[in-house]
């Protein structure tokens, strides 16, 4: 857990279509969405905002409230319409060029576009796009997207049907927003593995990853996108492409167990609840004696919740997490003496100390984490140490949105349960078991991807690995194929 | 809750002397101990190094992380001591001047000097020590303090004597650090109101206003400085003066209800196991026929889980806190749309649709905040909602620390506890009983003030309103009796 | 002269070709390149680093000494080779996207460019790769240069064969570099209306806007790359491609009356020879009865000091310019006392007082500002204000490079002589005659681009005003054309 | 010359009486006068501002357009009266909190204080004062000042005779300002080391270390404050108190051979017209067969104008330097090929190959520049190079607000006039005669202050050595005698 040891998602969208006459507040009610949106990507954030069909676009690394200072804002142009982004990034694509949206003019105008999910086919478009003489600036996704559509709209008569023509051409997890000078389009993938849904605000038309951000502004939660839906706003209203269904599972597990916030409802399951429920679903598999359980802030704290419910055992706060976390903290170096899970996690001893335990956390990935908080809670008077994860175990590599290193650093993919039992030092742990994956919807039917449990993936995984050109180092022999 | 309508602690302290030879890791500890205390005090922070004598300092506005960036420790330079500090500060004080360490060089060489309280005789010293020609660069009672005990050094052969005279001339609330060019004192007030304690980091000596401090550095809780004691430390070993007592209670109650961290033990209290009991006592005080209970975060969640402990009544999570809080922040302006409480605090409409929720939060204000809350639980479907106050009402002002801005504004100062029920929209609300304030501390016996709720003070209050000299205007008559 | 009303200049670029082993000192060469060619540009710069092949990218809004701070150039990987980019930018355009160098990947990999000049033809090539599908992200002609390399390097054999077929399909002015994985090209177009040299390092190969430039970082001048020439460097050495040469004029006469720097050697001229030779000329056709010449800083200091050679009339210093300049001066506002022009430049009384003042200026743009320095040199005491002008009257737009706002903002565009005269309240004013701005070349036979004066354009202006897509409003008629 | 190798001045000081009854453009006022005394100090900036009686301040380290920009001066209030600060600080004691103006409170009220000198008794002072039990923040000058001046309010009626009797306490170099809540007091040294004037700006009045301030804004130059000279405001009117003189002479040389800016009057006396005078004296003191005169700039090249005037030899343009300066520019290392001179100053080929040069310079302090610059121009084709600098050989410590590093670094302290022409390979050099040194003022009688050049000083230079107490190592031995 805590940072660098977690998953991470790859985005949050949100858009907004003004449909009354002024030009105001679009800045402010993007920004405070986006700031309801930031766990889902702390490292870039951007807006794009359509005045009158001129879209200027503004982007940065950094929070939401890092980079929309107070005198960015007033600086910036209202307008009628805005698309806005939030984004975690891998080290490697890491910088202001790869931060969206993506603002880009082609034949017909200029479009701003910002997407949540990863294509499996990005490198093969890519080369073929290549091939025809277009040039990238980014090794970012949303342009190939951006290619895709703009391909299709050479023949075709307008964006709506552009979009949904590139649909059939790009592979792979995306939940995305599109502007034009006139219009907003909201699209989902065929199988939905991210989240999207639509809201409204007085007149106005809201998209967003989560519910959270509805609620953040005060706008009132309509539906979610079906995957392979495509929504259109413009001055005449809302108009609703049908879906484009894909055979097999969909939606990410994870969003469930650890990327949306607790309070989003996502395709109409509570995230919450879902955690609750697994909980319970780990007590019942994984009973244990114990006297007080405890969740691993923030994300294993509902579960725990659950685990508390089903067992009897009494709910108690056992670790508490320093809440001034932020990207300029500095990680204590290896011989320094501080510990830098201490630091941000810290045990409370009156509720463990001589009590057996039971922590509840939601996935494990390298499990350094882990088993450094076991030790926490040891240190603390802990007498034993159940660790139950409210997940199945991680075993493989997510092409769809989830950033792992790679597979080999997965414990779960080098170990069995009971070696990581005591790599981490637990007395014994749980996971939450394969087959109750579907039972994490709490009853509402919806087909979930779980590709890193099995390796069975919905759709096939990217062939080449995308080693891009950017980075194709000089010939030392000599032969300068290069041009 | 939630920020502007909350209390506000004046500071965290922290100080460490190495015993060691190498002049190394002083700047990381103080850094990562300071971030721990960073929930005292969001709006500047500093230290003040010690090498081989020189003490230089680094103060600014701004969070710990904001300020102490990677390129400007790195810029620092290392010492065998330092101290550090952070600090909230009123909006009148707010400024680089008013930060603390102060740094100062007098008869006697550099004195580095930060506290944790305030002055009660503050106005009346700085007074004389201007009649005897001093020259003040702050409003700080820091600088008053470090005049105190420079009058003093004049007399005294060491500085400690200094110090020890000094603290039977200033009066208030102090919990302080001192480091000169080879020693650091740690002293606290006679009455105690304000926590601090002394830790071992393997053969150094560390002083925090909390533990979680020491936790974070892995440094070993020693014991807490007793009111009225000094402890000295230099070359040769640590020194402790035996405490002066004053009469009369201590400890300010606001650092179990709401102040310190859960995690930290303060005066041989677990705040967690406190703040438990809180919610205990709340539930045999105020019963009420409820299906879940929930605590506003983060303060209001330890006692939440009391009142469930104690009633039976399930503990729920219902609130979801944006944990991407910052100084930094752009709050709504009034006419927009967005709700400054809802974009930092969301309800969970699983857990509170169709139920009867009793609300657990530590302490009413101005009232907005409550009110508001209640709002967004009943929106989100709440059938009731009780909510209890883990203190009792904060009708007076306090003088020894607690920040606010007029007991007018106080809503306990004017009104009953019906209205303040009615004005917040709960369907009952219940305070800690005041003869109750007494259990808080879990069986040790701690004097502990209650000015707050009583308006009857350990110390008389301070006589003139310390409106001070930089702000008065100019004499519009044309008198100029101001020079 | 003094900044807003001074004629502008579109930029300097700058190339390092180590041939050496090292990858060491790549970045600080161009540093101080670009810091030497800062004059060209100052609102943004930028760095494009090749190491091993693998092009990074560092460019923003700013003076060179803003953005490449010590710890950005730290966090910088070194690399073999560079190229550099300063510019000037209209507002419309002037935003970090637009910055140079531009890093683009096509097909054959990454590809670095930066060029200093303007095309006539990019609105219609944009327009044609558009309907290709391509997308566009910046508003600047080198992502049309980009594409036009692109589309040829789809036909053809290698990255040089490429440029050079590009050299057939763009129009207009433009010296450039273009860095591939392997080889550094620089080219200069066929009418080399901007300067371009080479020069060496030791066995380096660098290239730059201006001698100066090599100076800075103690190079050695090779030779200029002639216009219509490209020369390549790669492992293999340097390979130089004979020139391919327009019909007429070329080299823009400014070069040498205001924007190079007078150390500089254009095109085998010395740029301060050639400004005290149109001195010597104005002096011998508008000789006047003057005790003082002066000039205006700094560009026409060497046209004052010819004037004084050629007439006889002593030289001296009459008016002295604030060197503090910068892009974040704060200019006074119209109802301040304080004065723009004032502040920058104020006159030396001891060498003006009581005098027949001759004052050499550059040209004459909008006139506000000659009038002002007029004003000044009265108020000092000048008895008479004589202004000379080391240029023909510039009457046209320019569309090679020389921003201005619009012909009819040119007082020489809207006035006679004598009106201008008048208008900026001199005694009586001379300009360059048109007839001899072939001596500015001092006897080197260059042929010189004159359209600013007469109209004639060696190359046809662009047919379409360029008013880019990005800048379509919203149809408010609601036909939505626009996709 | 060119930065490191230059003499630096203490200080630039300006401030502002509003007599009418706005506040407004006070602070825009101050910006634009500090800068136009930028080059009297670029390390730090600040002003007071007096609104209604109560002073704010703003300073910071960093250029007067760096420190005050749009957005800060926007968000700072407005006044009637405002004092201002630009200086340069050396090493030891460049930081924020020694920048000026110092706002300090004492038993009368609040005042703010700004000065340009240096005193030569304020180790003595200090002493004295921490006897008396003051404490000191800063290292600065000007916080003795201030002790000085409120010791001598306790006992007197008026800020402004206390100022008046510090006048007797203090001494050194000091032309200042104080600003109270209702008054401004302009203070001149009875030495007169550095120069103060008054303006006026309609009915407002102004204060000024030189005239160009006051042309910048506007203002009408009244008069020089004279030597020990006292000058108050206030709002019945400007009273003048009459000078206390001092034996013996005062005014640096320097502000008329380097400091000044060459459209200043200092004292009567044209700081251009000064040197140009310097100029004619060293032609006809060091007459050489030449075919060119040079200038250094910008410093030398009004008496490279003086001695071609004299001499009959052409004045020409033979170094440019860039004016791109700045305090961010990032000199080259040691090992970079890069020459951090000649980035700063380049020679014109034209005007100096196959020359016999005379390149005139104000001083000469390491020499290592100079030996540089002569270098630079035989590089450039120069046959010969006479150096002339416009001042005798400055060989000893100044203690009046010159800064040097020591005397053993001053070439002219360790070495003869003929080694000195041979370290820096010149083919001869010349100086201006000591006697004629009172020539500089062109006819004014001011006694000049030639310490620098003699040795022999009109006050006694400071006893101690001002090793002050922040630097005390900590007592390897454990003594501990410090504290």
């Amino acid at each position: 857990m805590y940072q660098s040891d977690k998953l991470h998602e790859e985005c949050g969208v949100f858009g907004l279509y003004r449909r009354g006459d002024t030009a105001d507040g679009v800045i402010s009610e993007t920004y405070h969405a986006l700031y309801a949106l930031q766990h889902r990507g702390q490292e870039s954030c951007g807006m794009a905002i359509n005045r009158d069909g001129v879209i200027s676009c503004h982007k940065d690394v950094g929070l939401v409230t890092e980079f929309f200072t107070k005198d960015r804002m007033e600086r910036m142009s209202e307008g009628q319409m805005a698309i806005g982004h939030c984004r975690y990034g891998s080290q490697i694509s890491l910088n202001r060029e790869n931060a969206q949206p993506l603002l880009v003019n082609h034949l017909k105008g200029a479009m701003a576009l910002c997407h949540n999910g990863v294509l499996t086919n990005a490198a093969e478009l890519r080369a073929q796009y290549e091939l025809s003489g277009a040039i990238f600036h980014t090794t970012s996704d949303i342009e190939v997207i951006a290619y895709a559509i703009t391909q299709q709209r050479l023949k075709l008569g307008s964006i709506e049907e552009a979009v949904r023509a590139a649909m059939g051409v790009i592979e792979g997890a995306y939940s995305m927003l599109i502007m034009s000078a006139t219009k907003m389009i909201a699209v989902r993938d065929p199988h939905g593995f991210r989240p999207l849904c639509m809201g409204r605000l007085g007149d106005d038309v809201v998209f967003a990853s989560e519910t959270c951000a509805l609620d953040a502004i005060g706008a009132r939660f309509v539906r979610d996108i079906l995957p392979g839906e495509m929504v259109v706003v413009n001055r005449r209203g809302v108009e609703v492409y049908p879906p484009i269904r894909a055979e097999g599972s969909g939606l990410c597990v994870f969003e469930f167990v650890y990327f949306a916030r607790p309070d989003s409802v996502v395709d109409g399951v509570s995230v919450h609840q879902s955690r609750v429920e697994a909980g319970r679903i780990l007590a019942r598999n994984h009973p244990v004696e114990a006297d007080v359980v405890i969740g691993a802030p923030d994300s294993g704290l509902d579960a725990a919740l659950g685990y508390s419910y089903e067992s009897g055992i009494p709910y108690g706060i056992g670790l508490i997490k320093n809440k001034y976390i932020g990207r300029t903290f500095i990680q204590p170096t290896q011989n320094q003496r501080a510990d830098s899970v201490r630091i941000k996690l810290n045990a409370v001893t009156a509720t463990v100390r001589d009590k057996r335990v039971v922590l509840v956390d939601d996935s494990i990935v390298r499990g350094t984490t882990s088993a450094r908080v076991v030790r926490i809670l040891r240190e603390a008077g802990a007498k034993e140490v159940h660790v139950m994860f409210s997940s199945p175990p991680f075993r493989y590599n997510c092409y769809f949105g989830t950033d792992i290193e790679s597979e080999e650093t997965l414990i779960a993919n080098q170990h069995t349960k009971e070696e990581i039992c005591q790599i981490i030092g637990a007395d014994s742990i749980g996971f939450l078991p394969l087959e109750a994956v579907d039972e994490l919807t709490c009853g509402v039917k919806i087909p979930l991807c779980r590709g890193c449990f099995t390796g069975e993936y919905p759709i096939a995984p990217p062939k080449s690995t995308a080693k891009h050109k950017f980075e194709i180092p000089l010939n030392p022999e000599g032969k300068e194929k290069q041009s």
